[in-house]
């Protein structure tokens, strides 16, 4: 399980006038969790901050509905793409390790762009984030947008096939 | 151009450490820019509001980056996808209609369940709703993480290709 | 009337679980309202924010619920002190000038030092600044903490009195 | 001591444009330490949120200014006035135990109603509350508005006997 692991709380005023922490609220303990991470020191020193990182894409999938309570949440992170001066990462966000059967309440992902705060431009990820960002490879889980994507395709394709 | 526009004002505090908007801000003003075009009064009577609505999936695309200023924001929103239970709600985030060449700050796309509160289930789409939601309909705009996909299989294949 | 008013819109986000605008966002939307003052151009030129402040102290007593809605509040500011470093700023958060009877949700105020970012520390007010901070001035009005302190402390003397 | 102690982590996005904690989200983060202490058992059952409680004021002094950093904050609580259907409770935002000069980065007070969901009003407080909330009472620190209105006095009655 090479994937990153952070527990992170909730907030009372995560939640909304619904009574259930808030979908936007989702992101920003992706956020959270995601900086907590990237601030953890390399091998080599220095950490996946230093030089600035962008959020280029988030896509989320809300699985289930989360209600407040004082135990934190577990995000788990793996890298699902390497790219030149960008990298995709997941998530799931789930409840903690003491659960047996953990709820998975979302699942996630991002496109990072590495950034050069003096430039103002992205710039090419260094060998040691590669190697750190290689060490958390894992297959990408489908997204919902994706799924549905492709069902429309195929019910596309079927009716385009039948009227010929 | 059927799509809903409702115009959406900034909070310096949605600034950031970094000293823009916070990426997941962005959400919480397509949030608000949503909830007042589902407030409106549908023809016949009652909003889309009415029984409560769930997201089950948000996509964002950031396209430009966004400084606090005291003009509000132009949210276009346009229905891409009816179904049964849920819709797909596409969103641009633009300078206002004063502005001569308006910069598109983020590209967004949601799938909201149309929700009974008493049952707490999912419920079918009303006539009224299907009407509204089709007047809106228009094309979708390709999201970057379907872009990269695509992209990624096509190398996919001429890889594959190659080999044989 | 030598207030400043300034309209503050609300946002459904501001609503906590318990329906109404949480007590803590009040706070934010006096905020948002300085700011928009604190950024007016001052006559003969830049303005109160150019070199920055830092707010010292805020008291808020809360004189009614607040609901989300459409329409927004209007926030009256003026000042109560003026220091040779720091001023007292107390606000009125109101319904709209269009309402015949406006309710007052709340009323406030702040301590507000103004700061030198290239020092680091407090600086002396300047003439203009002097000058525009004058011209909002107005008698305070009693915040409910020092009433019940006053309240207190007649009874107290009235208990030794007693004993005496 | 008879004071309760709660740790509150702080989050990234508490920071705002100025690099440090935003001035309101002190505010949220007493909110998140009272709530943590309100919801722990009583003595012979029930919580003090089992009614719902309203916050009538509140009243904060930033004496520090504070970075976001991963270790949680303490926050110390304790009564300072006992009323028939309100109490006053002080705070002290610190560092952790662990630390051996732990800086204060803000005081702060609250005057909260207990109140009755039900009748939509505020009630009495019970024994068992009053018992739980006098084993917090301390003494009051001043506030720093306090002291400045008394300081101002001082001055306006030695003005006022120079000119006898």
């Amino acid at each position: 399980m090479p994937a990153i692991t952070v527990n992170v709380p909730l907030r009372w005023a995560d939640v909304d006038s619904f009574g259930h922490v808030n979908n936007v609220m989702y992101l920003r303990l992706l956020e959270e969790a995601r900086l907590v991470a990237f601030n953890r020191p390399m091998p080599g020193g220095g950490t996946l901050m230093d030089t600035g990182v962008l959020i280029a894409r988030s896509e989320i999938d809300y699985l289930h509905q989360l209600l407040y309570r004082p135990e934190p949440l577990r995000c788990r992170m793996w890298t699902t793409h390497i790219g030149a001066t960008s990298f995709d990462l997941q998530y799931a966000m789930l409840d903690g390790e003491e659960c047996e059967s953990p709820v998975e309440y979302a699942h996630a992902e991002t496109t990072i762009v590495v950034f050069d705060l003096e430039t103002g431009r992205p710039r090419r990820l260094r060998e040691a984030e590669v190697t750190l960002l290689s060490s958390w490879l894992e297959d990408p889980v489908e997204m919902r947008g994706q799924k549905a994507r492709k069902r429309r395709e195929r019910i596309a394709a079927k009716a385009a096939a039948a009227q010929q």
